[in-house]
C-alpha cells in the first residue's frame, strides 16, 4: 500500500499527524504501508510557487491512494488564482481522474444533539452523496470575461457533461445504492438546463442495468428543501460537480459534526484521494484543537475502496466510534459531561482503541 | 391599480380567490382597485396551447402588478419542454424583465415548532433574499445536446452575467439592505467560477455608493451551510439566478412553514410579478386545504413595492398575524391544541381580521 500523504495548510498538518499515527499502528500490525510527503495548496506554492508541485502530482501517479489534509489560508488570499490552494485541489482532481467523490454524511448517536436540526429528524441518519468531480462547469471551456458587441463587460463559463462522464458515474452511484438500501436520487435542474436533461437520459438508461435500484430524481432546488425537511428519505444521491459542491455541504452540516466526515474521491480504477470534509480552519491551526477524527476516517475510507480491506476500515471505524463512547471530545463535538480532548491526545486514543 | 390575476395549476386558483378577497376587501375600503384574469402554466396550455398565452403577457404587460398563483399538475409532465408549465413563469419573469426576485425567509413566533430546525437557532429568523431571475444559466446561449468529434453526445449550458445585470441587481440588494439592517451578503463560487470572478467585482464597486452597508462575501457551498448552521446571521443574502433558486428554497424550509412565504419579482421600474414560494401541489388541489396565506401575503409584498403602500402591506400583515394569534391553522401548520380550518376559512378570516 503506496500512500502519498499531503498535510497542506492550517490544521492540515496536524490532522494528518494522527491519521498517520492510525497507519502506523496498522503497519506495525503487519500492513505493508509505505508513505511518502509531499505539498500541496498553500504550502506547495511556499515551497515551490505551486499549488500542486510537480513532483507531488508525480508521487500521488505512482502512489496507490493519497491522503490529503486540507489546503486554504488567509496569506494566500489576494493571490492569483492560478495560484491559490484550492487550484491545486481541483488540478489533483482533474491530474488523476478522480471523477467519484463520496461524501457520506452521517449522525453519530453519540453527537446527535451538535446539529441544529431536531433530533427526531437527524438521528440515525445515513446518507451518501456522490459528486462528480471532474466535469461539469468546472471544467468546461470556454470560459473568461469577454467584451460584448455593446461594449459592456460579461463573466461566462460553460456546463457540460458528455455521455461517457456520466455513465460512468452513475454506474459508481448505482454500485453503490446495491451495497446500502438500494435507492439512488439523481438530483439536477432538467426543467431549466439541457445539460441535466442529458444527465437525466443516460442515468435513466444506466438504471436499466440495475434492475433491483429504485431510481428517481429530484430537482436540485428541491433536493436542498428536502435535506432540510426531511433528510432520511434519502440513501445515495448522485448529483454533477456543482449540485454536489453545493448539496453535500448541506448535508455535511445537517449532522452538525462536520469535524467527523471523511470523504473519497475515486478514479476509474479505485485508485482513490481521501479527505476530510472540512476544511483548513487556518484560525486555530497549530494550536492543537482540532478534530482528527474526519481525516483518521477517511483513512478507513482508503481502506475499503481503494484496497479491498472493509475489514480494516471497520476496525478503524469502530475505534472512533468507542473514543466517542468513552466521552472523549475535540472542541467542535464538545458538550457538557465530556471530556475536552486536543488533537494529538483523540489520535493517541484512537490508535489505543485499535 | 390595475392588476393582472393569473391563477395558474393545481392549488393555484383556491389560494388566489382568498388573495382576490383581500383585494376586494381593500377596494371597498376605497382603493381603486381592477383585476382581471388570464391563463399561465398548465391552464394557459389547456386554453390556448401555450403555458404563456399571448393574451396572458400582453395583459401582464398592460398592467401594474401581476399576481400568480402556481403552475405545474402531473398531467403536463410528459409534454416537450417548451410546453411545460414552468415554462410559462419561464418567459413572463423574462417578458416582463422581472430581474429582482425578493424572498423573505421568516419565522413566525407563533408557527417556530413547525421547523425541522430547533427553535434556538430559528426563531427570530427574518432574511431577504434577492435573487437575480433573467440572466445566469437560465437563458445562458449556446445551450443544447451536440456531438463532439469522438461521436458522443454532449449536453451543454452557458453561464453569464454582463456589468449591466451584475449593476442594477446589486442597486436593488444594497436598497433593501439599507432599509433593513445594513447587511449585505453576496454569494458567488468566486473560486471557480469566471462569471463569479466577475459578479464579485461589480458588487464590490456598487457598494462603494452605499458605505453604510457591510458587504461581504460568500462561496455558495459555504452559504448553503451556514445557513443550517447559523440562519440569524444573514440580513439580505444577493446572488444570482441559478444559487438563488438553490439558496431560497433551502432558506425558505428553514422555516418549516413554507406556505406562509410570499415573493415579488421586480423589473426597473418596481411593476412586479407576486407568488407565494411555494408550488402548486397538485396532490391536494381542489379540495379547500390549501395555506392561502403566503399568496396574501404576496398581495402585501404588491402593495408596498409595487404601489408604494407600505401602511397598507402593513395592515395584511397585521391581519395574517392576528388568525395565527387566533390559533386559525392551515394543514400545513396545525399543530396540536390549534383550530384547523379549510382555505376558505382562512382567507374569510383574514379578510375580519383586517
Ligand atoms: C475549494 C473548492 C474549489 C472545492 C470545490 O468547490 O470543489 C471545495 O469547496 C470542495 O468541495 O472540495
Ligand atoms: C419551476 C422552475 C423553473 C423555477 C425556477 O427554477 O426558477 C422555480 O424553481 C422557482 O424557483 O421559481
Amino acid at each position: 500500500m503506496k500512500i502519498a500523504v499531503l498535510p497542506g495548510d492550517g490544521i492540515g498538518p496536524e490532522i494528518v499527524a494522527q491519521a498517520v499515527k492510525v497507519l502506523e499502528a496498522l503497519r506495525s500490525d503487519g500492513l505493508k504501508i509505505e508513505m511518502e510527503h509531499a505539498h500541496i495548496g498553500g504550502a506547495g506554492y511556499d515551497a515551490a510557487k505551486d499549488p500542486l508541485p510537480e513532483a507531488t502530482l508525480d508521487l500521488s501517479k505512482a502512489s496507490d491512494a493519497v491522503l490529503l489534509g486540507a489546503v486554504g489560508g488567509y496569506q494566500y488570499d489576494n493571490l492569483p488564482r492560478p495560484m491559490r490552494p484550492e487550484q491545486g485541489l481541483l488540478r489533483i482532481r482533474k491530474g488523476l481522474g478522480l471523477f467519484a467523490n463520496l461524501r457520506p454524511a452521517m449522525v453519530y448517536p453519540e453527537l446527535v444533539n451538535a446539529s441544529t436540526l431536531r433530533s427526531d429528524i437527524v438521528s440515525g441518519l445515513d446518507i451518501m452523496i456522490l459528486r462528480e468531480l471532474t466535469g461539469d462547469i468546472y471544467f468546461g471551456q470556454p470560459r473568461g470575461i469577454r467584451t460584448l458587441e455593446n461594449g459592456e463587460r460579461q463573466g461566462f463559463d460553460t456546463m457540460h457533461y458528455s455521455e461517457s462522464e456520466v455513465r460512468r458515474v452513475a454506474h459508481v452511484g448505482f454500485q453503490i445504492a446495491m451495497k446500502r438500501n438500494k435507492k439512488l436520487c439523481s438530483v439536477d435542474k432538467a426543467n431549466v438546463l439541457d445539460t441535466s436533461m442529458f444527465w437525466r437520459e443516460i442515468v435513466t438508461e444506466v438504471a436499466k442495468e440495475y434492475p433491483q435500484v429504485a431510481l428517481s430524481h429530484m430537482y436540485v432546488d428541491n433536493a436542498a428543501m428536502q435535506l432540510v425537511r426531511a433528510p432520511k428519505q434519502f440513501d445515495v444521491i448522485l448529483t454533477g460537480n456543482i449540485f454536489g459542491d453545493i448539496l453535500s455541504d448541506e448535508a455535511s452540516m445537517l449532522t452538525g459534526s462536520i469535524g467527523m466526515l471523511p470523504s473519497a474521491s475515486l478514479d476509474e480504477s479505485n485508485k482513490g484521494l481521501y479527505e476530510p470534509c472540512h476544511g483548513s480552519a487556518p484560525d486555530i491551526a497549530g494550536k492543537d484543537i482540532a478534530n482528527p477524527l474526519a481525516t483518521i476516517l477517511s483513512v478507513a475510507m482508503m481502506m475499503q475502496y481503494s484496497f479491498g480491506r472493509a475489514d480494516i476500515a471497520q476496525r478503524i471505524e469502530a475505534a472512533v466510534r468507542k473514543v466517542l463512547q468513552q466521552g472523549l471530545r475535540t472542541g467542535d463535538i464538545y458538550e457538557e459531561g465530556k471530556q475536552k480532548v486536543g488533537c494529538a491526545a483523540m489520535g493517541d486514543a484512537v490508535v489505543a482503541a485499535l
